[in-house]
């Protein structure tokens, strides 16, 4: 087991700024190239990568996820999609009735598409990179696919910036392991016991900050008015359920 | 860039069989928790990992993998969860009102549980362990669900094997890469050029062999026949559904 200090796995973190260097298309592809190795539902890669280097495709794409400045900062931005449109097309020109238009087979790309992209993500940072994982994508992936011209049975459900860093953030907050792990079934914590494991996140001197700049009470509050409050969950869940009937997984 | 003949990323395979040694529980939490640096929405960590080790628990989940022998024959079986559960109470007992009980919070916990599942596949990989990703997961989600005794908000997304490899399997084949890739914007391929890409797929040897001892006349007919059905497809969509209702992600 490696030093816990020295160990990347156990001390990286998200890159949202990066210098102006470019990484070079040998290296991303390298990076795409070695990350089809991952993990894959009975080895159909029901995934695609559309890559955006072009400052113009990057202006278009920003406003799906909200001009966060990484989008146009970052030398590469990645949208990676679960696809069942490449798979069912050789399917149907091989003689076979595909049968891939149903939620349980989104979900199956999904899964794919996002091991896919984690894996992007580990492969890239042990090169030196920086990255980050935008979570916007599921609230906008309606648009994505419009400005990403992507087809049938192909929905945006991972996006990453890719760049060199330019910058070194600390290590933020996690919860202790033992709030994550169950031994043989799922444990029935009491209150006093979930306080307890969200003690170190209650505590974390930034997040007092957030608390403050929001005018809350609590750091929940902060998530559940401010971040991510129900009814902008309702309305993407909504636009969501319409992506995936608009791209035919809802036959 | 690595030399692609070494490089774990570039070669790495599922392990199925494991040896008797067992992985010690030093070292399986150490991976479990170097794991949780991996990227997670709002740094919420959605997610929850069971361990299945004791015999009976594992005869009891080994059905809802369809008994693949993978089950029983492992040191380790890990059920990871999408989890709204945890942060939800964490947010009622913190005076905020709590609105994740919707399909696009199910789909950042998916998103959570699956990129923590990956980081853990490769992190255990790399220390040398075999893991097996098992897709059924999805299919009997709900049964999986009442053995571990999941609560509300929780479902059990990604499901993994973990023990000592006992085999080395060659590599299997993959799509180039320009399938997968895309700049700017998502490529029109002819009926031509996907024949092309899937050639790796169709000519590569041991397919053949699942072609022939399927009695069916092309490897796609063995997708769409036999390993996952249209009739298949549907029913799990229905059950996966009935799960997201009960599990009160459909408010």
């Amino acid at each position: 087991m490696s030093n816990p200090n020295e160990d990347y796995f156990a001390t990286r973190r998200t890159i949202r700024r990066y210098a102006d260097r470019p990484v070079s298309d040998e290296l991303l592809e390298n990076i795409l190239e070695r990350a089809m190795r991952a993990p894959t539902c009975g080895n159909m890669q029901l995934y695609s990568v559309v890559v955006n280097r072009d400052p113009e495709m990057k202006k278009l794409i920003a406003p799906t996820h909200f001009n966060q400045p990484t989008v146009a900062g970052c030398s590469a931005l990645l949208t990676i999609c679960a696809d069942f449109n490449r798979f069912t097309r050789w399917c149907k020109l091989s003689d076979a009735d595909p049968g891939f238009d149903n939620p349980l087979s989104f979900l199956n790309a999904a899964t794919d598409a996002i091991i896919y992209a984690q894996q992007i993500v580990t492969i890239a940072e042990m090169e030196g990179l920086g990255t980050c994982w935008l979570g916007t994508v599921l609230y906008n992936a309606d648009k994505i696919a419009e400005i990403l011209e992507l087809p049938d049975l192909t929905i945006p459900v991972a996006c990453l910036t890719v760049g060199w860093p330019a910058e070194e953030p600390p290590l933020v907050e996690r919860l202790p392991l033992k709030a994550v792990m169950h031994k043989e079934k799922y444990r029935k914590d009491s209150d006093e016991e979930i306080i307890e494991l969200f003690k170190a996140k209650d505590d974390f001197p930034d997040n007092a900050k957030y608390i403050a700049e929001s005018g809350k009470k609590t750091l929940a509050q902060v998530f559940c008015d401010c971040r991510y409050p129900r009814s902008l969950n309702e309305d993407f869940s909504r636009s969501f359920a319409e992506t995936l009937r608009k791209k035919g997984f809802l036959k």
